[in-house]
This record gives structure tokens, C-alpha cells and sequence, in this order.
């Protein structure tokens, strides 16, 4: 079997490419920086949608839908917001086409200029705060607890599939609450309802802490996070929870009455994941053969594939394999029996290793003889003939164990990967040696932090929730540091 | 309780708008022609789109997703959809701002214009069958069954919320096929999927049938529609599903090899449904004390109103109440026992009632010591006590049995306001005093068709697949009619 992607020893970036495109995720379009999601890797997204819906909705949220389209006064309302988002903004000017005059095709309508153009929403901040004027009045309007899964724009000129697009997909929580004190635990809730996600789910490891002020978000205090490590020892921020304070309560004015009848203004916070979630999933854990999926985001957990030469071989086969496909399903997992005649066995298991099928089964004239079948896992590529009795609870228990080694694996991976640097002379030469996270001190200065990451690129991903309560001094200024803090090259 | 809503009969329009802002569905954007689905109609939207999701993959499909944005140049390769289509869109011409070197604000960048325009999708044909093309070598690789949840935009000058909005939320199915019948196969189980979702799912009777040529989709040779009656007699196109030829893949040169080695070009359908569905639901049900939910689709199915005075008497309705709660989950009904005490009883009856919660119990202190409670249906505002006990099963039935119900209020509605006509006088006759579907021979040509609504407004909704077989003559022309077809006026 001639490989099919690059390898990860060989270029990185490109077996990522390879992977994405081979395994039928998504690929580029024609729209430069906008990407077509493919039903393959779509399966995989509505798994991840519907899994982070339900968390929302356990914590008391409720989706809504509000406008693409936000007037261009509105981005400048919230002074940092704007420098932050509306630099590169797709920019709707005309609402009419016309057929050319001249020749054929059509263009724009010069008579159907809008007399304030419109942006495609960065992200619905400003939107979403001038319909909360409307929605509150009085404590009793609050909490509002709002989600919406919507696309959204940003004109990103170096793109990657699923990590950097033009367009891309997610979901932003935007919520008001009465005090800051419970806009503050519900910024926590979401960031650790996230991280939940990515290590129960994805099976990937985060770290999650707060941002430093200057990788804020633009019109937050506060920016928490949850920081992945990739498999080239790169880190990826994977989601976001913004504590905004009484930002956005005051760019678009809206006040409550209180229980106490004095007027304040309302305490908000936003939180959001991307379909750069499936580019994490898929650098975190996939190999040079392919996907590597976690039962519980595989669109397909067992593939089913008979080995036969004649009709009647494969009628024997399936009489044998139509239970236990029936049986599996009713244990809720997903199955394929693919007994289609096109495609050889052999590109068969290639082809469900490559989209990282967890569980791969083979069944031959011998095994029905012998009463048995070949289970191969597909995280570590083992194989064993099991007795096909009770193989479906045999499949039950291995999904479990599939999604914790594969999350062990990333763990210990972090692990080994993560290392404490005291100086940064030894900061640096490490830099140029090894990758992961480098936990240091740091003087809490965005002088610092800038002349660290000018001289080395690497970034502060985070400031760790848990720290181990070790004091030191800031490895550059010699200045007292409260706590290690965490450095990486990232994404 | 004062009236929250313009009656019907005073002015239909009214009552519309008031009734899907007041019942918490929607509400118009600062964004014009562009609405807010608020969380409550963002429910009833989330159950259409499971029950249609649902439809669509057990019939084979699957989802993917395609950029928001078409470069303008697609929308001219197919001749007659860029005549459908390309007149009223958001045009994006610039893709940065920049601070205001003369004041605070942003200004558009003139540095930052595209080279060519892109538009916002009406709808995704052109983009898809562009992608298509390197999809599809081989039969082998048809059908191509995908489906996509999106946002669209259509530059609307007059807008209704949900029914006719700039932005909107929709599917759109694209299938792609090796054969003529197979594609006509196609069409006709997508329009029969969503005849029965309005009819099972929205207890909306539609008629089915094809749409004349004048009112076919821009590109198709054929559309199929579903058409509802709307409680003021006129009628709304619900869902569309287009048979669309070989014209998409000759425009995108999209060919395969077929079975035989020979190249042809691929055969294509569409077929959508919107939030458009969201109105005809409100219109066709509901009344002048609010909305009328079919049960399937209600976010709340059933809500519990505690009378009490003293906290000890609610205690005491609770402790009835939980387990009759949890029993009504354990069979899968959505239900709220309201016992926020900032609300009277009165102002709470009143709530529900304008929000459609089908079912409605109250329990007060003399039912407690009777084991009765007050049962109220919101389709036929009846009134019943019952016994307390196996109230769950009671309103199980209920649930199955108001479905119907409103239903067959809907169908019998529609009989009465169906009416068959012989003569062109008549039927502009009775167009003055009566509203609802006109029967009658056409001819077939366009220009009866035209000279039809010049003079009377109303159009011809469809040409019904199921007709009587009863063959005429025109009533316009004299000319001889193969079968009746169904006249409206329209949304
Ligand atoms: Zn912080
Ligand atoms: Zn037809």
C-alpha cells in the first residue's frame, strides 16, 4: 500500500494538509481563505455541536439567532473592540447587481450603494449588546444565558484549513448578569465546561488559565483559556471565555434596576469554540497512516469487512455479521458493514485507517469456520482473533479504553513535552532544541512578555488556574513572580 | 387580562407581527430586513430542523458545508439563475476598514478592494456544482447526496419576519446523479418528505405539485412545491424541491463516466425548506389569544401552575407535583412546573397561552385534599378536571390526540375555503368576497397565466400531482385543460 500522506517526521504542516484532504474533511474553495466542509468531516463537527449544545443547555442556556450583517457604526462603539476586529472585516457596500452593459456577466449596481456599509460578523459582540438594550429593564430580565452557532469572517490573509479560515464556524455564548460576581463564575463555568469537552470528548489534554492582558480579547478584563498541545510540540488555543465586565453595558447603554431600584449597568461575558476544534482533534492524536479518532466523535466506531471470493461466501459471512451489526447498534454504536464488491479488503482497511476508524473487524471463510473474527484497533494499530462470541461486548468495553488510552497517550505525550526553565539563557537554547510548553516566571509586564516573544516567538498561552504555589523571579527582569507561567511556540 | 394582540379579523397583518414579537419568536434587527429568531422561536426552529434532519439521513443524505461567499463571475455561468438571482444581493467590495483619519469611526479602506466582488449566497448552486466538478469522475462516485444548514441572503426591499426577510436560515439539499430518472426520484421523495413534515410534524395539510414555468426556480426544469392555506385565505409556498436537468453541470462542465465508458453530463436537484416554515406555522394555527403550537413541535408541551397563598401550601403542591413531573419526562414531555412566585396565577395562564403551551395544569389547595387538577387545552381553550392520578397518561394521549386535532381543524378549514370554478367572471366574482383555493382549468400558456394575475392577483400556486382526471377548458381561453390547477392569492 503506497502511502498516502507525508509524514509527520518529514513535514509536519504538509502530512496536515494531506491528512485533512485525503481523509475527506474539508478542502480548499474557491473563495480564497474559505473552506468547504465535507460530509465526513461535517459528521464530525455536528458530533462536537451536539455534545457542547447539550453542555450549554444542562447550564441553563438557550440558543438564538442574530443578524450576519452589523452596521459599521457599531464595531467603533466599543473602543478596544474595534481595534481589535475591524481591521480586516468583509465589507458589504452594494445590494444590487446589474447586467454589464458592455458585455456579459453582470456588476455592481453603482445606484444600490447602502449609505452605511455593513460587516460580515467578526464575532457579534456588538450586535447581540444593542438588542440586550431592548430585552432588559430590571434585575428580573436577568440572567439572559444566549448561544448561537452561526459562521463568521475575519480576512485572514495566511490560512490553514479547519485552524485559520476566512470563514469559519462556531459557537458564541453571550450572556448579562446582575453583578459581576456572577458574570465572573459563569465566564469559569464555560472555560471549564470546554475544557471538560476537550478531555472527556476529544481526548486532548488542556491546560486552562487565564490569557495575559495584551492576547486579550478585544473588550474583555479578562480572557480565560483552554491551551492544547499538538503532536510537533506547538500549542493551540482551542477555547475561549471572556469576562467584558460593563463594556458592552455601557457602549450600547444598557442599564437595570437592581433588587435595591438604583439603576447599574449590566455585567457581560462571551465564550466561543471554532471548527479549529477539528484541527486540534486532528493533530492532537493522528498518525502517518491517518485519522485517529476517539470513539466518541468517530461518525463510524466499527467498520465491518468480509473477506470472500465467491457470492455465497459473503451471504454465509453476512447471516453471521447482520446480528451482532444489530446488536451494536442497539448498544448505540455506530457501525458499518461494508460489504461492497468495488473495493478490494485490502483498500478497505487502508481507507478506514486513514479516516480513523476505531475499530476495525475482518471475517473469512476460516473464521466462520473457527468462530472467530480479527478486531484491529486503530490507535495502536494492534490486532487479535477474538472468539465472535460476545464480540459486542468486547467492542462495548474497547470503545471506553480506546478513548482513555488515546487520551493517555496525548497526556504522557504533554507530559515529557513540558519542561520548568529557570533562566532564560537556558530558556532560549531549549527553544532551539525542543518543543512543549516551558513553565517560567515572569514579571507580569507586557514589556517582557514582547521582548520575550520578539527574541524567540514563543508566547505566553496561559497563566495556569492551578499553580503549584512555587514563588520565583521573572527569568528576564529578575523581578518577583507570583507563580510559573506558560510559555510555548504556538498556533 | 387586556387583549396583547390585534384580532384577526380587525387586521390579520397586525396580528401577525404582533404575535411573533409578543410571543417571544422574533423580533426586526437594527439591521434592516434582517430579524433576531429570540430563544423561544429559536426552539420551535431547532425542532423542525431535528425532525428534517432526521428525514433527510434516513433517506441517505448528508451534511457539509459550502462558503458563505460566491465570486460574482458563478452567478453568470448558469443563464437563467443569475436572471433569478443576481439582482437584489449583499455585495462584498472591500475586505479591511480604517480608523477615520478625519474624525472617530472607521472608514472602508479604498486599498483594500477585491478584484473581483463576492456575493452573500441566495443560494448555493453555483458554489457547490463548481465544487462538484472535481468531486465526480466515475459513476462510481454518484449520487452525491449533501445537504446544508445555512444562512442566505436575498436583498428584500419589503419584509415580514419570517416570512420574507433579507437574511434567513434554511437547508439546501444538492444532489448530484447519473441518470434522468434517478434525479426526477429524487425531487419527488424530497417534496414528499416535507409534505409530510408539514403534515405529520407542523399539522399543516399541503397541497403538492408542480409549479408552472413562470414560477419555477431560476435554472430548473421542473419545481415541485408544497402549498398551505393561511387562516386569512391565502395562500404560502412552504417548500420547493427542483428538478434542475443538466443545466448546473454544463455550466460547471461537470461530467462523468458512465457504466458503459461513455461521458455525460451529471443530473441535478435542490431542494429547500426555511424559516419561512416558522410563519406559515404561526398563520396557519393560531388565534387572537395566541399562538397555537402542534404538540411535536412546542418547546413546552405541558406547563404546571401551582395557586397557592402560603409557602406550605406550594411545598404541598410540590410534593404532588415532582413525581408527576418526572414521570411525564421519563415518557419524553417537555414540561415546566412554574412556581416562580414573582408572576400571579392569572398573569401566568395568560403567558402560556399567548406562547402555544399545548397543555396547561393547575393545582391548588382544595385540588390537593380533592386529587384532582384543572386540565386545559390551548387548541380548543377547553377546561376539564381530572383525577390526579394517571394524569400522565391522560395527557399522553392528549398529546397524540391535539396533534391531530389541529390538524384536522387546519384540513377541514381548508375544504370549506376550496372551491371549484368553471368561468372566468365567477371566479373574479367570488375573488372580491372570497379568499382560500380556486379550482379551475388553464390553459397552459403563460400568457392566460399573466393575464390572470394582471387582472385578478391571484397566481397559480400549483398543478397538483393528485388530480380527479375530471379534463375541461379554460376558463379564460376555451382552450382544452388536462386538469384542474389551484389558484391564490399569496404570500
Ligand atoms: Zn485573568
Ligand atoms: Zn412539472
Amino acid at each position: 500500500m503506497a502511502k498516502v500522506l507525508t509524514s509527520r517526521s518529514e513535514n509536519y504542516a504538509q502530512w496536515y494538509n494531506d491528512l485533512v484532504i485525503k481523509a475527506d474533511l474539508a478542502e480548499n474553495s474557491p473563495v480564497r481563505g474559505c473552506m468547504i466542509i465535507k460530509p465526513y468531516g461535517y459528521a464530525i463537527w455536528e458530533k462536537i455541536q451536539a455534545q457542547l449544545d447539550k453542555m450549554f443547555k444542562d447550564t441553563g442556556h438557550q440558543n438564538a439567532y442574530f443578524p450576519l450583517l452589523i452596521p459599521k457604526s457599531f464595531l467603533s462603539k466599543e473602543a478596544d473592540h474595534v481595534e481589535g476586529f475591524a481591521k480586516e472585516c468583509a465589507v458589504v457596500t452594494h445590494y444590487r447587481l446589474k447586467n454589464d452593459p458592455n458585455g456579459k456577466g453582470v456588476i455592481v449596481d453603482p445606484d444600490a450603494k447602502l449609505e452605511e456599509e455593513l460587516i460580515i460578523r467578526p464575532t457579534s459582540e456588538t450586535i447581540i449588546w444593542s438588542t440586550y438594550k431592548n430585552w432588559i429593564q430590571s434585575y428580573r430580565d436577568l440572567p439572559i444565558l444566549c448561544n448561537q452557532w452561526a459562521n463568521v469572517m475575519r480576512w485572514e490573509m495566511r490560512t490553514r484549513l479547519f485552524l485559520r479560515t476566512a470563514e469559519f464556524l462556531w459557537q458564541e455564548g453571550h450572556t448579562a448578569h446582575a453583578t459581576k460576581e456572577e458574570a465572573l463564575i459563569e465566564t469559569k463555568q464555560m472555560v471549564d465546561i470546554y475544557g471538560e469537552f476537550a478531555e472527556k470528548w476529544m481526548s486532548v489534554p488542556v491546560l486552562k488559565g487565564h490569557k495575559t492582558e495584551s492576547e486579550r480579547f478585544a473588550g474583555a478584563l479578562d480572557t480565560y483559556c483552554i491551551e492544547a498541545l499538538m503532536q510537533d510540540g506547538k500549542a493551540l488555543q482551542a477555547g475561549t471565555s471572556h469576562f467584558l465586565g460593563q463594556n458592552f453595558a455601557k457602549a450600547f447603554d444598557v442599564k437595570f434596576t437592581n433588587k435595591e431600584g438604583k439603576e447599574d449597568y449590566v455585567w457581560a461575558t462571551s465564550w466561543g469554540v471554532s471548527t479549529r476544534l477539528m484541527g486540534a482533534l486532528v493533530m492532537a492524536h493522528s498518525d502517518d497512516n491517518g485519522l485517529v479518532l476517539p470513539p466518541k466523535l468517530a461518525p463510524i466506531q466499527v467498520v465491518i469487512v468480509p473477506i470472500y471470493r465467491k457470492a455465497e461466501e459473503l451471504e454465509k459471512i453476512a447471516e453471521k455479521i447482520n446480528p451482532i451489526v444489530a446488536n451494536l447498534k442497539a448498544k448505540g454504536i455506530s457501525v458499518k458493514f461494508d460489504d461492497s464488491d468495488n473495493r478490494k479488503p485490502g483498500w478497505k482497511f487502508a481507507e478506514y485507517e486513514l479516516k480513523g476508524v476505531p475499530v476495525r473487524l475482518a471475517i473469512g471463510a476460516r473464521d466462520l469456520e473457527n468462530g472467530t473474527i480479527e478486531l484491529a484497533r486503530r490507535d495502536t494499530l494492534t490486532k487479535e482473533t477474538v472468539s465472535i462470541d460476545g464480540v459486542e461486548d468486547v467492542i462495548e468495553n474497547l470503545m471506553e479504553e480506546i478513548q482513555n488510552s488515546i487520551f493517555q497517550k496525548a497526556f504522557d505525550f504533554r507530559a515529557e513535552k513540558t519542561t520548568k526553565v529557570d533562566t532564560y539563557e537556558e530558556f532560549k537554547e531549549l527553544l532551539e532544541s525542543k518543543t512543549g510548553f516551558f513553565l517560567a516566571h515572569w514579571d507580569g509586564t507586557a514589556a517582557t512578555e514582547e521582548k520575550i516573544q520578539t527574541e524567540t516567538k514563543a508566547t505566553i498561552r496561559c497563566i495556569p488556574f492551578e499553580s503549584d504555589g512555587e514563588e520565583g523571579v521573572c527569568m528576564v527582569t529578575g523581578k518577583p513572580s507570583k507563580q510559573r507561567v506558560v510559555f510555548a511556540k504556538s498556533y
